[in-house]
């Protein structure tokens, strides 16, 4: 199996003062190829450190990814390092690049100075990737470390850009080491908690092929993926999916790239139906989900979000006494909450929440973490059905707003 | 100058799964209190990598953060290794935290079995600081790595249970290392270009006195905060804060932990108004972003997602002739949005967007990333006024949004 480290350069990384998001996506890509990430790095734009760091990953292992310190300004150090460690004498212009850094600067304006008509200049024998959005290509360079054999990879650290140059890297490296056929399928499931699933599929995972392997990926907002892969061969996953769509149900939602709102928009789009939403307690968080996924103007009309009682009876017409009688945080104000809205808007379906995020604001019976959420269907005699859940979760106020999110798409998702 | 190195432990990283965001919050704790971080570094569930790895880091720096892996499960290894670089020879029991441990157990009804007890017994010999979160203490061992005054202290990987110790580790690690003193103030202001805000304060940011050391911390939610430090010495940053309020005026919008929807909020809650939003492009963000504070109920009474013209019309009051003559992205739109939520609402103020996200929905003259803004604000005559303001950026999706969003929400702050 071909092992691989990932590096990002950058003082702002030291000091806490960004996330790196890059290595984690850098990773997964290196994982899914069916290569074995062993070190992840951060270190500052200082040579030295770079150069020894460098230097470590490519003796030990035979892929080296590298992010950041490739800015036009003079404590971005990084591409002289990498000359220095390629045994480089001296710099060549990437014709290449030099075409799109002028095409970039003329577009936005910019003077074009030598310090940005730099970004072109590449250490002499390494190959560029051109990176078409931004000045800063990617360089890679071979033969390298203990091995000779060793490859380092230098993108830009702007995340935007060392996204769209990766898939690029992936290819050049999936064609010079000569990797292993790796099949993936990812199987998404919502609403049951991942030791749970686990024993529900302890028969089906004891019963895979050899050579294909069962990955558990939880997350809040996605819910447990299951991921299958096989390592050489031709796979054919399709009875395996089989047996698992008959064993977990409707728990699975989607695979792949999808996702709770991406699912809910396609069913949408293939019904010609409509969507809108009625927030308390998520805020707004629901809605900004649905309309993350591009496009979605096709079938999401808008929402309310009624953070004040006065919003939940005079704009989404609950009446007060239902209210007064059992509280906002109930069954049935969610319930009057989401055939509102969809009467408001003229919708289809529907989706609503209400609930406690904390810190403060638990009532007797309720404590903080409580939500109850709604899902409506507008039926062919006009006439609105309606489905609740009320859930409890322990977290902190964002963590609970986002999991009170997610549970009430899966609800609406169900429902479609 | 004190050093460190903060090293994130567990194989969900490496794979990519998870985005390590402990390691960027350790960091700036670490930095604000003067010490210089020199790696950080990820490393799987592997004993030998563990050893080696934290056994360079205890070589090269005073103070060595380690998360993760500190799981019930057998795959968690890091305790075991902790216990063998320090050299013990076997566990006890930290009795503090076995109280907790069986407290947690039971209130989640969960049986006391060995290994969930088995999160109390830590290596003979290193100190225990209690973590009431979770069930796993932080640990620290002393008189470690080369110098044989290296310090390492192991926390949990679990976000939030990290969060909670880390004060109580940073108070650790400034008794021990007699830390110089160290004096921070940050200065948030928004709606200036980072490079924009350093040519207008360059002859105030030349006159700082020698000791006082600046820095530009660009976020495209908060601004570009400005933060002031002074190693050693009672600092007085008065006069210096007074001198840049005088040139950048209302551009300064909080300090220290403040974001514009908290800066907008104290305002609301001193003045006993209520606040209302009207979305269109930012879909549901900016009520997230209000929402995000606690306590937020007393002041914001929420908003409306006019996603569909027909929401905008129907249900805002924009008159269908505004949308057929200047298109919903439009000053004249956004300004009866926000006018509209205003009234529908009953609030004092309103903030609305109407805008295109892209990737898609560009019109002639109004490329993908162009956003009208509105701020509305009830007069004491009963009529509102309206202040709008158009911006363009030419990022992606969710960057647009985010930045609508935070421009808006700027917007809004101006006129409160």
């Amino acid at each position: 199996m071909k092992t691989a480290s990932v590096c990002t350069i950058g003082d702002e990384i030291l000091i806490g003062q960004i996330v790196d998001t890059n290595s984690s996506r850098i990773a997964r890509e290196l994982n899914r190829a069916g290569i074995a990430v062993r070190y992840m790095t951060s270190i500052g734009d200082d040579r030295a450190a770079i150069l020894s760091e460098l230097g470590k990953c490519l003796d030990n292992t035979d892929i080296v990814i590298v992010t950041g310190g490739l800015g036009p300004t003079k404590d971005d150090i990084t591409k002289d390092a990498l000359r220095e460690l390629s045994g480089a004498e001296g710099y060549v212009e990437s014709e290449e690049q030099l075409a799109i850094v002028k095409r970039i600067l003329e577009s936005r304006g910019i003077p074009l100075i030598d310090t940005n008509l730099a970004q072109a200049q590449v250490p002499a024998g390494c190959s560029v990737i051109p990176n078409r959005l931004g000045t800063a290509p990617c360089m890679a360079f071979h033969s390298l470390g203990r091995s000779g054999r060793s490859s380092l990879y230098s993108l830009p650290g702007v995340p935007f850009e060392a996204e769209g140059l990766l898939p690029l890297v992936m290819q050049d490296i999936q064609e010079r080491f000569a990797l292993e056929e790796i099949t993936h399928r990812t199987i998404l499931t919502f609403g049951i908690a991942e030791s749970v699933l686990a024993k529900q599929i302890e028969k089906w995972e004891d019963s895979l092929p050899a050579n294909v392997h069962l990955a558990y990926l939880p997350n809040p907002t996605l819910g447990v993926r299951l991921r299958l892969t096989q390592m050489g061969g031709k796979a054919d996953f399709e009875p395996l999916v089989g047996q698992l769509r008959a064993i977990l149900g409707d728990a699975i939602y989607g695979e792949g790239d999808d996702s709770l709102q991406s699912v809910i928009g396609r069913k949408l789009l293939e019904g010609g139906k409509t969507l809108s939403a009625a927030e308390s307690c998520t805020g707004g968080r629901i809605s900004e989900l649905i309309t993350s996924v591009a496009g979605c103007s096709a079938y999401y009309k808008g929402s309310v979000t009624s953070y004040a009682n006065s919003v939940k009876t005079g704009v989404l017409g609950v009446p007060s006494e239902v209210i007064e009688k059992y509280g906002a945080v109930s069954r049935e104000c969610v319930s009057a909450m989401a055939s509102g809205v969809l009467r408001l808007l003229d919708t289809d379906y529907s989706v609503a929440t209400s609930g406690i995020a904390g810190p403060g604001g638990a009532v007797p019976g309720k404590p903080v973490g409580t939500a109850w959420l709604a899902a409506a269907r507008r039926k062919a005699d006009g006439t609105v059905e309606t489905v609740t859940k009320c859930v409890n979760f322990a977290s902190s106020r964002s963590v609970n707003i986002e999991r009170f999110a997610s549970n009430a798409l899966d609800l609406l998702r169900k429902i479609i």
